[in-house]
């Protein structure tokens, strides 16, 4: 049985309680170390979260990544630090976990991607619902053509009511810590979702709306943007710090549709519904639809974050122990997310010009 | 007991035989005339849909409106012919019920609107949904600022796959009868709900999707815009014929969201469900949502349809029998949906321009 991947974890961002609890679900993972700005926090880090008293507090960032039995680490920090701290993790031999959004750019995360591809680490961004079981079994639906047909058009909203203590202090709505705003925060799952609903097919170009909505700082709280391909597919997603908890996708083709409403995060931990119909349409005089669409509940045993890291650390092992050669997949993928991202940002900053996408 | 109102249909078309139904299911509404342009046609109508023998065939629509027992008529005639028989219809004082859309553009509708006045008769457009007891239990909801706060934003789509037969022969895709494509027939529904939505607020702007989707005529076969208001609220919409059948409807807004997939024509005609959660959020370490969505399902007696046909009727009654005026809510509401209609139509001429919205 080969050892767990070990971890350090560098910065005590509020999330990272949250992936230090999914590293310890994970058969394959550990925690060995927290790194933070100061000693102190990093100590009481691993006391509030329960990790063992053999995990070691480092109070810098470069202290940590010269542990040299770190074999991977996570990287919550706001995303104008993700270029520095990736670069110098690689740098390092440490495979990277990163959280979303991958960079404040494409030309920033291609740096990132090169030190990783240079020194041979595994890359992997923090989005967790594509780990969920039931991401394969939707897959696997809107991947049948006879099921599913050819994609026409996909919808995504995600929204997080913000109160007014976050709108003030929240790394999320400081432009020199996270200058992407809900776009970087929430936008990010929708371009992905989308990404992901056309079989990773880079739309053509992207339109924002045009009423962005931005604070003081020139954050943006809300926007949106419509993507399209050149077979006539369309996709909308629309992100906002400013509404209720809503996490909607709706993916439609030709024989069929699949919708959920909670995409990012599970309604319930360990298991996730989606709806979806194929072949319907109406009864005779259009008094109801002829099949209705059914619902299927996928159970999970491990939380998303869990099977994220599961993956993760399972694809570090086969560098380590095997040999093998990094994943190529998930930086791809993080890279298609950032390049609509990129684009969506710079229609709203061209006054909801066309953007065409380049890959 | 008053008597029912006696409804003359003009035209034959598919859905004057869902109507048909209605009227008869209608306690207080019955059909004493069918008027084509062909007196066989009318006669074989009557008998295919089982209406009285005492129902009267005309072979003209002119020798309908000239039977002074008709109170009100019934028009699913293609819209380029609207305004002129409904404006003769006004003209011979019928009351009318009129399928949406409404007419080829708002100065059409104009016209016509301008005839009912000087008649004093009663205007409606045939949008069913609005009169389903679910519509109304929704609106409790969106209007209840505890429960939905302030709206923030719409999400609609409304699609039914259209085999190649139709593509070709229906009237809704000839240019010379039915212009307005699939924006009139399926837009004009998810315009008339982000309307509901917003408490029929119209938006101050409309952009169309860059990528409306033709046919060889130049007739709309998929589109899709986003409406903006002042505050920042946005909806966006998308309607198609190339895509499965779709009718998904989601109101987010700063406290609550609603959602629905079968807004136009519900699932199942004696019940239909919506979905709904206030002032949910994240448990602790974001694992899951702290409350679920509820569903309700609302049972209705009637059909939409008959619900309709029964509202208009009653008004129609109370003018008739008590000398009422005709109740304004119906023309206001089939105006404000017009108005926005020829917006969108607009910004895709002019290639997806932002074009404001004048009420």
């Amino acid at each position: 049985m080969a050892q767990p991947i070990k971890f350090g974890i560098v910065g005590c961002a509020d999330i990272a309680r949250k992936l230090s609890r999914a590293i310890n679900l994970s058969p394959n993972a550990t925690i060995v170390a927290v790194g933070s700005r100061s000693e102190e926090k990093a100590r009481r880090f691993i006391a509030d979260n329960g990790l063992p008293a053999t995990t070691r507090p480092y109070g810098s960032y470069e202290s940590l990544l010269d542990d040299a039995e770190v074999d991977a680490v996570y990287l919550p920090l706001p995303t104008s630090l993700h270029l520095r701290w990736a670069v110098a993790a690689a740098g390092k031999g440490k495979h990277i976990l990163i959280e979303k959004p991958t960079a404040l750019c494409v030309a920033d995360l291609d740096q990132i991607l090169e030190a990783c591809e240079t020194n041979g680490v595994q890359f992997m961004d923090g989005t967790m619902w594509v780990h969920h079981p039931r991401t394969a079994e939707m897959e696997d639906f809107l991947r049948n053509s006879d099921r599913f047909g050819q994609l026409k058009m996909v919808s995504s909203i995600a929204s997080v009511y913000a109160d007014s203590n976050f709108l003030q202090d929240n790394i999320r709505v400081k432009a020199d810590l996270d200058s992407l705003g809900a776009l970087g925060d929430l936008g990010w799952y929708c371009i992905r979702a989308i990404l992901w609903a056309s079989d990773y097919n880079l739309p053509k170009t992207a339109v924002a709306f045009p009423n962005a909505i931005k604070n003081e700082a020139g954050l943006i709280l809300s926007c949106g943007a419509s993507l399209h391909w050149e077979d006539g597919t369309i996709a909308t997603f629309h992100c906002s710090f400013l509404a209720h908890l809503t996490f909607e996708l709706a993916v439609v083709g030709s024989r069929g549709i699949l919708s959920l409403s909670d995409f990012i995060i599970p309604f319930e931990e360990n298991s996730a519904p989606f709806t979806f119909v194929s072949d319907s349409g109406f009864k005779e005089l259009v008094t109801g639809w002829k099949s209705l669409p059914s619902k299927k509940v996928v159970s999970t045993e491990l939380p998303q974050e869990a099977l994220m890291i599961t993956e993760f650390s399972r694809l570090v092992g086969e560098i380590k122990d095997l040999g093998a050669k990094p994943e190529k997949k998930w930086p791809v993928l993080s890279r298609k997310t950032q390049v609509v991202l990129d684009a969506v940002k710079e229609s709203i900053e061209k006054e909801f010009k066309q953007v065409e996408i380049v890959g």
